[in-house]
């Protein structure tokens, strides 16, 4: 946002720009009026991130042009989830830089060199988990985290989850994702003593209710220390762990 | 079962009964009539074990005639289960053999010495659970099978059952009873080849939606080789695995 | 497991391997952690029978890959679940002994000569609950038990049934498949002693919510000796019933 | 009715009345305004019994009124539901004929001589399920039907209810009374042609979810010719028969 | 069935077939075994009306087998739901008497003559029923039954339903077929004395929940003398005001 | 609030009162901290209506002071809800005035003389649903508006309500007050013009699981024209329709 | 109406039309009997608008019938929701004055000059609400009302709503848009003093479960004046606005 | 722990115990079997905090050993949930330092001076909402942490929460407790950047469904930063809120 600012300041100074020109100009960096959408400029501000684009149920173009004006107004990293090929496609025509994850299904434009603080660690119960953990991988990572990752580590063979007990208390965050029984957050957060993020997801079928089961089970777990977000957020996940382990590491 | 037959035959024998009469009696091993209950005497025969007493909403003289009647017809120990100790003082006031367990809310009446076959693990995940993995114990021991108990092993301090592998692995059937996350038996199906029966409470609150929580944790397992019963149905899990262990043992 | 690891022990005796490579090896009976799955290899020695491949949601390639894996790592037999004729194309090139059965969408690999042990019925109630039915037993048949089955039972013609009770009375386990109202469990097991698997099925429209009322039903049923699985579950029911039944037979 | 209007019409007659005050009268065969209700005097005319008094959530003077005035204005029985003794005490008071039912929870006041017509049969699956099969055979009974009953009929121990076919058959109507798994109605439906009532109660614990399971279980019977009640609605039932009862003999 | 009975009778009497392959033949009319289904070829014994084939989830091939041998082995009109164009093309090549309704989705075979006994009154709340009250009436005219039709008939406008009470009050049993808030049917069975069978559908989106919003109105009915079927269950509601309709007729 | 600042600045013309203890004063205009509740006493400047004090769950001795600083703050009418007589007696004390509702479960205390602008009309189904009725009227009458009420007008017995078509036709808003079926919003909706406000309420049983029937009849209703509250929720139909009648009358 | 009324009775007056058909045409006013709809004619004299047509479900030359006899029969502007250009492109080869709104998804006729009375204002919180609240504006707009609009402007920036003040006090009724969390209108209902519509949408994924966390948010809020209707219901809340702004301004 | 651990090796220094009797002391370190509890005593280790004592369900004299070993086994504070005055009574009795919040229900034994590290808030919606909030609050300060409080910030009211920012701006970790709409942390989150702890409670009647309503609302959040614990789980949210800060002070 600074960037921002500091060009219209230099631009008045200047005289390349008259007072009222540089009003309107500043008055972006409260909220951004389109059409179709009111970006939320000041958010940067407030919330040390710009707006995340969520792309589901919105159209191509109006993608396009969100991301052309946060690229503008922002001098941080853009995120845009729950993309696809298609979208990703219309983007990078016009935005060389976007790059794309087929299995978060996210875009990412990066406007500051990875800073890689702390250390967040994903963790997910089974391979179909994959998307869910992936998208709070990216979303942690390109909010300036470390990240590291052990999948495949259900309580099932739960010797594979203890053979990584040095990673798990590495970590100053642990983002748990399972579907099916949900049970993995519990054990994770048995074993370690800084706060665990547990991501329900709705892989499964008949009486796990699109991920009902994993929900219940990670809100009513009988280890303390845990935060649930809501089923296949991996996003909501990527973000509170970055902003715990910013905190963990100012 | 057998008993009851044998003594009218031989009053045949000895001419102590008329053929009319005998057919009555013997009728009385088919189904037994009494004005609010028709008592399935049959069912000894058929599932080796007769009708069990479901107290909760039957009137206190009511059960009591049933188990008169039971235990006239039956030569097999008799089961109570949801009673309560006023129940119990009108039982045991013309009964008295029968024992009252006030934690598992069962009265029993013993008319076989207890065989003890195989091995039955009753595994609880919390001290709130025991009213559950009681009614589970006490149905299992009174159905003629060994029983051993571990209680307080949630996954919490996953140690505690870890500690336990031996007894887990000796089991002919566990029954592993936890209400909140559930999670219990999805970690103990992970470590043992033989069956577990999975029983989940309704201890917790909130989200735990009554029990519903730990339910559909449970089937949603990412462990095979479990069975579900019904919310708090520790009676439906000692009998289930008295099954398994007499086709086990015999 | 003991032929991959016996082979190992001869390449030592034989000086074809280094003890650094045979540590190496033998580690991999414990887990193999692939990019994007960790195969749980020690589950034949814990479990009795090697890690299944649930497909659903699965990259073709993955499953390709971990198949050929368990394969190489196992010596029993190999069991993929929901999996389809296009995830067959690709597996069946490169396995040529790679059997496919459309009806139950499994996959099966032999390495083992079938057994044949003891005596596992699957019942089910209606033709639509055929693929349930045959995911339970192709799940039994390939753990090694012997697998007869009664298809299109249902209770609204219960002359159907009873006509068969003597194959009912036969079996050690009892898998009961069933949509709709979900009933079958409940006539099955008041006629049999032996441990009645019951398996609820979607089959239905409408109040039916997708298997809720047959799941419902079965949970609360008024006959004892009923374990349930998960909404459309043949796998997990065959499991168990191949627990239960070599068990019965050991 | 007709009593009502013609001693208006004889008042008439014999000047007792004016002509106002007779239309007066007469008005309230088409509804009677108390303070705190509108008695749908008419419904005798359009339903062929009088409204039923529901007691749950009413007062006791408010109720004694109500039946007061319906004895007033019909020369049919009337029904009053979901009472108990202490309402019974208030109103026997004053309404010496009126009987209450202590199980099914009834009050009535014969007015006319019982039809006994047709054939209504109450058939319920356990003891526990004798207030809610009581509500429907007092309800059939008052309503002028003959009504047999057979209770403690669960599918459990199935021989109990095919003794009975013979009495199955006769039936015009039967009242099937389930809780639990509720399959009750089915295989009664699968052995007759005459229509079925299907009465879920909330008999059971755990996840019946206070009657959802047998109410699910009826909804989606696959036995055609059952009509659904609402949970525990004995009184519906017993009038749904009524209506049909009436029909057959008429 | 006495057509195929006698068919058989007669061969014996002419020595046409040994009494062995009489039985054999005589044994068909319990049951049939196909490979894939049990055809309880008993019904039309029992309830009057032979076995209705459930097309969904059921093979093209199936369905003409179980047709053809419903043709064969029974004498009454045979009637398949949940069909649609593709099922009824192969159907028809090989029976071309088949007629199918593309608004009911069924397929008909008139083995008797329409009998046409009695009044039943299809009524519907809006056009968007249609397909559900469609099934109902053919389900009802193919059972021998007078059908009348009444379609969106909605509560938004009452005096549409009320400029039709004289068909209601003609009918011998009225089904009342609606979506969304459901709320026919409790307006029609205040109306008359006759049975009022509801069928909720699921017409409707967001807080309908698929049609929930309508059942819960139905079995929650204030006016008395209804009984409900499964959410879009028109055959269900067909069949059994069928049975009622009989009975009144008799 | 008027009164209250005027007081306040009389004062400072007075010299009665330093700048600085009235600045402190003004403030409590915006909003008044006590210890366990901070009063929005500027709600009436924005909403025309003082904060309600909604009883259940808060300590008598919290409730009281909360009234005494309203009654303080304020010079408009005050309204409490879901109070208890227990409640009444202990307000009653320190405030005279305050006037108790028991079947609406409200106290008032008049501060305006009654304005009885408009006309809202509150109409129940029956006369179970008094007490949502009656909270609904008090509100809107101690908020200035006439009220008027028709109680027990349900479906079932349609010519109660339309002998009342006058009635609806005059009012400027409908409060219609309904559970079980909740069919009452929808009928009344299809008679008038202006806007209709649906109440469900929990009475019922069964399968109106405390009030969902009515909710899900109401959101799904044919006719347009209706806004819902939540479940027995008079309170906020009375004040929407004051909005309402108040818009409609200035 | 009134101009079709008109007609008629000019038609008489100028013997164009005899009596008993003029009393056929002025019959057309109460409904219209088309095949597989009864048009209710009279809404537009018992409502103020003609019947809506809801297209979701009917067939193309069924939805082109009935706008044709509805411009017939009325001379106010007609509306059909749930449409698609599918649908549109059937209805403007016969109908051209016929416009579509692909983002509403409505098709309007125009016969009426834009009244434009009061102020209704449409306030969404996302962008991905937008078809949702341009059918609440487009049924607002189209029954003659003023409406403005203030789209993404969800509680997550809080700024850009309090920024808009004003044009929340100045409207007679808000219409609140929202998925997700669903508290927009709490939020803008504790702002103003006029009544507010809540609409819920079905934006968002996993435990929103299609609209029902905003559903249950805005039954709840705490904050009075608050309407609901049902889950993505635009054209409810339009209609709704409609009756209440009309209100405000005769 | 290190004080018990350090008076046992003291005593083996002093010979004052024999190494047998030492290593049987140490072992409790890891786990001590009480007949009807195992403590997780190794739990201070590995999570930093000693067992909390959930006390609903158990029974006082439980309660009370279960306290008394965790005071002899640790030297950290002790802490005991969902307790009441009447188990505070058994405990004071022999353990004096007990402390009772009878607001929170808690129960905690000091062993340490405060420490007061950094700065959680917690804020509630409303003042039914202090239970909850309060057990949030007395467990982040047992566990060492400065804890603040804002109560009753309920966003009907939204000017009292913005005259906070300043509070809000400086913890490092917000409690936010709502019922009814839950739509307090969605406004919170929004506000600041650091993470929000979300806790629904039980609050409201009616469609809050026992706290359902918030917790969906909590869950789908549109503002990101966000964890959700059970409802009416205050402790959860303070054990979490204290790992989080505990981080960013260390």
């Amino acid at each position: 946002m600074s960037v921002f600012l500091k060009n219209i300041l230099y631009k008045i100074q200047n005289n390349e720009i008259s007072i009222e020109d540089a009003v309107k100009e500043i008055d972006k960096m409260y909220y951004y009026n389109l059409e179709y959408a009111v970006l939320d400029t000041n958010r940067q501000f407030r919330k040390g991130f710009p707006e995340v684009v969520f792309c589901q149920g919105k159209q191509k173009d109006h993608i396009l042009s969100i991301l052309r004006k946060l690229i503008e107004l922002s001098d941080n990293n853009i995120l845009a989830t729950r993309a696809n090929s298609d979208i990703y496609k219309t983007v990078v025509q016009e935005i060389p830089d976007a790059e794309f994850n087929p299995i978060a299904n996210t875009i990412i434009i990066r406007k500051r060199k990875p800073m890689g603080i702390g250390n967040i660690l994903v963790i997910s119960a089974g391979t179909a988990d994959l998307p869910v953990a992936e998208e709070a991988a990216v979303t942690a990572e390109i909010m300036g985290n470390n990240v590291s990752k052990l999948y495949d580590m259900g309580v099932a063979g739960l010797h594979r989850l203890l053979a990584q007990s040095k990673k798990l208390l590495e970590a100053n965050v642990i983002i748990a994702v399972a579907g099916m029984d949900g049970a993995l957050p519990s054990v994770v957060a048995g074993l370690v003593s800084n706060p665990v993020i547990a991501v329900p997801t709705s892989i499964g079928y008949g009486a796990n209710f699109s991920g009902l089961s994993a929900l219940l089970t990670m809100l009513n777990s009988c280890s303390p220390g845990i935060g649930v977000v809501n089923i296949d957020n991996g996003f909501g996940a990527g973000y509170l762990a970055s902003t715990i382990n910013h905190l963990a590491t100012s």
